[in-house]
């Protein structure tokens, strides 16, 4: 692919349009043939032409992260949408999520009673569902699963309908965490569900799925999976094993700027590729055309990559593909992706959701 | 201060404006009283605002990492901007640099012969003043400073003007590193500029400084110092000693949306803050007024925060001042500030160059 001919300055996102669409396909046809429903979390790409293409292959919604990203997607038309995020309504978020609720068919997060009582008092009777987070093993935020029922009779007692339990198993995100996350993923789940028909809370929905756990998940636990980072992939995924390098469907395009010994910069840095680096990765991200690089370190605009001794290095002025750690990041940065088909520049796909974090 | 009253829905910066202002001027006296030219990193900042008040402290003009940077701050009538990196001259950034040196005074790095001569082919006549990039022991880019005639002698050869040599002691972000990168600045300037006579060239300009070090430049081997982090600070700063924690000026209002046993989860993650964490910090992050407070985790939007058993928590729905680890990155990801003066909210700046990385 001659990156050198698509844009005139690099650094700049690019996305594999036949990659994508088989990412998006794949994920489809798991989700149908387990019967699950597809919700896509919608954070990664942050485009309404994927998102687009994602319901038109079965999509049953989508998946956001705040009450800005609902507005993006809201206004292009997507119908659907759950908020799985424990959303604290209070102040100007009160008649954004009124506007919201009547314009689509809503559902958000919550994870306390006080969080319900915010909900109730504030948009009760606008048609808001709610599922009630909870915790397999992640301990970021949710409840516990056996307290669901807790949070679920609140609700109903203010009025709100209860749709069921949602979880996300981050603790995939770990050299040989997947399996046990999936599991804990099902179990939680299953508490959570339980939880809920002991208060006479019917758990139509048993939300779970990451793009590490996706592959695993449990349909006799699940009802709906929520990945979001299959669309692209990243060199976290590939590090994990969830998925293999051909599966990367962005990447920046980066030149190399200076080189002493083994050793190049890209001008791909931390604000282009995000500075998200786990202890177990194996670097700042990956050079998708030289597997034995290593991004070594990461600065603003400096990538540093050093390469095995005796291997050939870029010449200055290449420019190559870096594999961002962490797509969500990546695109966040960035105003509008670069979109190639069969090795040509087919189009530019807006990021129309990019910076919406309230 | 109270930030409830401020916008309407969290997540979002907000800037001091006193604290700002009290620390531009301290690092302008600082400059004037050595006799060094303050040119402050404008990359940190990225405000029109904030760059008009150094250059009426006297900054002699402003420092900047991209093209794209130098373009936004050319239009708004900055006249004299350094880009402090080793710009690849070629493609369509041939006619920007261009168009740029018709503007203002443009100075940019080089670190290699053949950066010289892409600049010299593309852009001869066109009036870019370079300076030689040396490296202090940050090991990123630059050449080793006795190497730096050699550069410069290129330079000179396809007629370019050179003057002087510049470096980052980017290895003072370490704790207890400050000193000896300031040391190992000085005398790669030096060194450098040795290098630089010896191929006939006046090193009139010989520009160094971080944050970290700025404190620590020698004047008798600087005679410019390019900080930006400055402006605001951050959590990276104040945990290295290198500003207090009443010198942070910038924070992102955040509100707890979760909270279980000593733990809240705030919903400003990685996406507001960015995902900056050297391992020798005390997380992603820190809360200005809680100090015991630890953000052990940053997801996208999710920061996750410990306090010490028995300490009292901020309760559900309340809303926080988390400082970012790195201010640069957080600045990066907003599209305007929330300025504040004496308590009270006064105005918004735009971030005009956010993602203006090419």
């Amino acid at each position: 692919m001659p990156l050198e001919s698509l844009d005139p300055s690099t650094p700049y996102l690019v996305v594999d349009a036949d990659v994508l669409d088989r990412n998006l396909r794949r994920a489809a046809t798991t989700a149908r043939t387990r019967g699950l429903v597809l919700r896509p979390h919608a954070k990664t790409h942050k485009c309404l032409e994927i998102a687009r293409r994602q319901i038109a292959l079965g999509a049953g919604g989508l998946t956001v992260a705040t009450v800005g990203e609902a507005e993006v997607f809201a206004a292009a038309g997507f119908g659907d949408l759950f908020i799985a995020y424990p959303v604290w309504v209070s102040g100007g978020r009160v008649a954004r999520l009124r506007a919201l609720a009547e314009q689509v068919s809503l559902r958000i997060g919550v994870d306390s009673v006080e969080g319900v009582q915010a909900l109730a008092s504030a948009a009760s009777g606008a048609g808001i569902a709610v599922l009630v987070e909870v915790d397999s093993g992640h301990h970021r935020s949710g409840v516990q699963p056996e307290a669901a029922g807790e949070v679920a009779a609140a609700a109903s007692r203010a009025g709100l309908e209860v749709l069921g339990v949602f979880t996300f198993p981050g603790h995939g995100y770990q050299p040989d965490g997947r399996g046990q996350a999936a599991a804990d993923e099902a179990t939680a789940l299953d508490v959570g569900a339980r939880s809920l028909q002991r208060v006479s809370v019917d758990p139509v929905v048993r939300s779970g799925g990451s793009t590490p756990t996706a592959a695993l998940a449990d349909a006799a636990s699940l009802t709906e999976m929520r990945p979001g980072v299959y669309a692209f992939n990243d060199a976290q995924q590939a590090e994990l094993g969830s998925c293999g390098w051909s599966d990367v469907a962005l990447t920046a395009a980066a030149t190399v700027v200076s080189r002493s010994g083994q050793q190049v910069v890209v001008d791909a840095g931390s604000k282009v590729l995000g500075a998200d680096r786990p202890t177990w990765t194996t670097g700042g991200g990956r050079l998708l055309d030289h597997p034995d690089a290593r991004i070594v370190a990461l600065s603003e605009h400096h990538g540093t990559v050093v390469f095995p001794e005796g291997s050939a290095l870029p010449a200055l002025g290449e420019v190559v593909r870096v594999v961002p750690n962490h797509v969500c990041s990546a695109v966040n940065l960035a105003d509008q992706l670069v979109v190639v088909s069969a090795g040509r520049q087919v189009e530019h796909w807006a990021v129309a959701a990019r910076g919406a974090n309230t």
